[in-house]
């Protein structure tokens, strides 16, 4: 695949540029450009910006990959324009957004004229139902990444802790829940755009699907946050459909409120209630405790860094790393040594 | 509306027959017959039973309602037919099931031949979106019903809290979650259809719609249980997106494992754990206690049902009382006491 990473407005949004970012960082030999009008010319992490399809069509894209998540999965009015080009071009579209490009009649049949598919990472297989309880015969060791607040790095964490398992050569894999990871590995299923009473089914499924490819240890990515007001039930219905052995939380360093609405803060609890209701949510035929703290230091000097992944560890009593910065070795041994 | 209630094999099912039930609680003015082939010629609660839907045509129905409740939420074929006679009858159905009928070819163009309406009460509002925090605004007191599994009576429990309040003059209105309520009240969102993104945003629009109907005590149908291994996605995203200020806590008194699989036992944890947990996960802007707990003594004597409610007090110490056997004064004015 050679993609055109779609970033319109946002290659530099640390927010919302989150599938842009899991891409070029877990699937970077996918990647010919990156398109944003407002830094056309420029480079991003080694990949050139360009403003315009057209200007792409020099890098020879097949793909382009919708790179963006928007509050809500709704496509913004200008992109239509965008995804028009893309089409016309001859291109393939990847899309993990929730409104779903092959049920817009004018797009499905320009790319039906032009011989390309619209591909639509967050629709559901047509196969989903309840779960069953056959995810707790899965026979793999399940670890979950939890957050403190959506987009915090659950699934950059999951990959980088996989890799890392990989590397010492275990039969790890990721059990991708959302359309980042889905781009990255090549399959998996969105779980928030899944009918609610199939959630804890679909991510039953997901664990299952795992095993039979091969994963004995299965990083699945989380979703969400417990607390969070508007996707607290992604959360929780995975984590009960994936029954994990074992939680990674996920925190970022001095984030006090979760990213919800600036006018409305929703802070965030203390790290310890938090891990305490992680834990009390368990299934009880299956419980869980965290078993490290993974945190994002982005914002910091690599000083200051160490110095709250050392009070992070004094205040959660757990073993805490920033897996990106540090690499994943000090997690992976952490949740090695309590599975 | 005349109703035949479709009943089909279940009418005496106490756990897949809870839309039937309610209906003919709440809404008893609306029924003319249930169908259930195997009680052909008996009663239900003062309703003829009949055999098919030519026999159901002296009583003179024009709505066909699908009374059964199927774990997933999907139709047995063998109900097809049922429904085809319906139509071709010239009744309108209304189906609260996860399949839509109006989705069917061969049902649609049947429906459109005979001029009747396929109403799936699970279809979700085209217009949904996530929550906007919104719901914090809502000028109403907000009573959430939760439980320690599903089908434990919940929306039962709503129904008669609702009743009692409007008994003494309150501005009380019930908040339909499910196809059940939404049938009785009339209007609603039924939560487990929604897109998992989408969940708490319908949750908030049905408070601020419940408010706008002029409610300023709302009841709002819990779903699930917290600790359900399929449901519970959709009840903690219902619970914060709803933002109750108070909870009642359904219970059954007896009930050891949540009805799940008979051979996998899900055991319910004991009720104070239970209610901890549900506070514990209230969002902090909207802090919520358990304030009563309704407990459902259906297979109990008289003298044990008392029996048991004051252990349920003493063990939970909270006002417990089952609302249906012995009247919702006493939950009514506990709950009024702590709101």
């Amino acid at each position: 695949m050679k993609r055109l990473v779609l970033a319109e407005g946002k290659s530099a949004d640390t927010h919302y540029g989150k599938t842009m970012r899991g891409i070029l960082r877990y699937a970077p030999e996918t990647v010919v450009a990156i398109l944003d009008s407002e830094r056309a010319g420029e480079t991003h992490e080694g990949f050139p910006v360009v403003g315009s399809v057209d200007d792409a069509l020099s890098f020879d894209p097949d793909t382009a990959t919708v790179g963006v998540a928007t509050q809500g999965g709704r496509f913004p009015p200008a992109w239509i324009d965008i995804l028009r080009s893309c089409i016309a071009k001859g291109l393939h579209v990847e899309n993990g957004l929730h409104v779903f490009l092959s049920d817009d009649p004018e797009l499905a049949e320009l790319a039906r004229r032009h011989g390309v598919e619209l591909r639509d990472l967050r629709k559901p297989p047509p196969d989903l139902s309840t779960a069953t309880g056959a995810n707790l015969e899965v026979p793999a060791q399940i670890v979950l990444t939890v957050g403190s607040d959506c987009a915090i790095g659950k699934m950059t964490v999951s990959c980088e802790l996989d890799a890392e398992a990989r590397r010492r050569g275990l039969k790890s894999l990721l059990v991708p829940t959302g359309q980042t990871g889905m781009a990255i590995a090549g399959w998996g299923i969105a779980v928030d755009a899944v009918v609610s009473d199939f959630l804890a089914g679909a991510a039953e499924q997901l664990v299952i699907e795992g095993h039979e490819r091969g994963g004995e240890l299965l990083w699945v990515e989380g979703q969400g946050a417990i607390l969070h007001p508007l996707y607290s039930g992604v959360t929780v219905g995975l984590l009960h459909g994936s029954v994990p052995h074992l939680y990674v939380l996920c925190h970022e360093a001095g984030r006090i409120n979760m990213e919800v609405d600036e006018a409305k803060p929703y802070p965030i609890p203390p790290l310890r209630e938090l891990i305490d209701l992680y834990e009390a949510i368990a299934l009880p035929q299956r419980p869980a405790k965290v078993g490290a703290v993974a945190l994002n230091t982005r914002e910091l000097s690599e000083e200051d860094a160490r110095a709250a992944i050392a009070a992070t560890e004094a205040e959660t009593g757990l073993p805490t790393d920033d897996p990106v910065r540090f690499g994943a070795a000090k997690l992976v041994d952490a949740v090695l040594a309590r599975l």
